[in-house]
């Protein structure tokens, strides 16, 4: 299979290369490293990636920010920034892909635990992990061609716990050796329309 | 209590208004009628609303567009114009109105049945009302001063039909009256974090 895959840099990203180069072709894209660039918020940026790979098998999206911050400090512009990055960004790799992938590819995109369970300062985390959840059950049975869709939503990351152990306390983190598995599950696999927990 | 009701003067906010105003005090808004006028896409707008009605006990929204159409032919625009509209525009609500609610106040949103089940034009309206699911669980544990917030969630509405029965093919449709209930038991009851689902 020709493999893109978006965020591949990040700890996650890395992870998910490491599982697929072996058995794949994999083209690495993100906003300032691997083989190719694009900034997901712009959809013309997608555009023009899609049109620089050519057709491919398998879209992974690893990538995406949002807000994290207590509710009562929490601005409409910073809510909104995260429906922009992490939400509308791994959309537009969907609406402009699902015309160019080769027919049975699929679509594989990253939300996370925040909203399956509340956190304190996650309401934004959670919003847009909600909205792909929606997103990927409904586009599946909209998909043409035989193409699929799922999200893989992992818990925090052993690699992340300097970074965002606090916010998790309580809860166990995993590899990202393992939350990579679920990308080649989706990519791999036969299921659509599903949401794959990893580690909680 | 004083209650504002935004998007009353719509099929539900009509039946939500009949329902409360015989033992409340409600003040209605809207963008084109009502009491007060509101965009709720414009953050300023919102706090203007605020600071011309005073303190509430409770705040209901049953306003908010999606995009509806294959999503084939949906651009990333439309897509935004939908998050922006029903999403950020009850969210705002909710980040503007956390500092000035009485305390013990309430917030009660308005999703709907599509993202619960998947249904072909849907895939804009799955996504904000999975993402409205996700701002509500998360916002009840981050909302001070004994805040509640919870969400109404209806299947097609029999007003509706006409309208929206295409879409809804084998489903009960539901009166507008039976589904105000599930704002008065937000507004008048305990419960936080919840989906009420009305219908399905």
């Amino acid at each position: 299979m020709k493999i893109l895959i978006v965020g591949a840099t990040g700890t996650l990203g890395s992870a998910i290369v490491n599982e697929l180069k072996p058995r794949h072709h994999v083209i690495t894209a993100g906003r300032s490293g691997g083989d190719a660039r694009v900034d997901l918020k712009d959809v013309d940026s997608v555009r023009r990636l899609y049109d620089a790979i050519g057709p491919v098998d398998a879209v992974i999206a690893a990538a995406g920010s949002v807000h994290f911050g207590p509710l009562g400090d929490t601005t409409s512009a910073q809510f909104a920034g995260g429906l922009a990055d992490k939400l509308l960004g791994q959309v537009n790799l969907v609406l402009e892909g699902q015309h160019r992938l080769n027919a049975g590819g699929s679509f594989t995109l990253t939300s996370g635990i925040i909203g399956d369970a509340p956190f304190r300062d996650g309401t934004n985390a959670a919003t847009v992990n909600g909205a792909l959840a929606g997103f990927v059950r409904n586009a599946a049975v909209e998909l043409p061609r035989g193409l699929r869709i799922n999200l893989v939503s992992p818990t925090v990351l052993e690699a992340s716990l300097d970074a965002y152990g606090a916010l998790f306390r309580g809860h166990p983190a995993t590899p990202a050796s393992r939350a990579a598995l679920a990308y080649s599950r989706s990519a791999e696999g036969a299921e659509t329309g599903q949401v794959f927990r990893v580690g909680y």
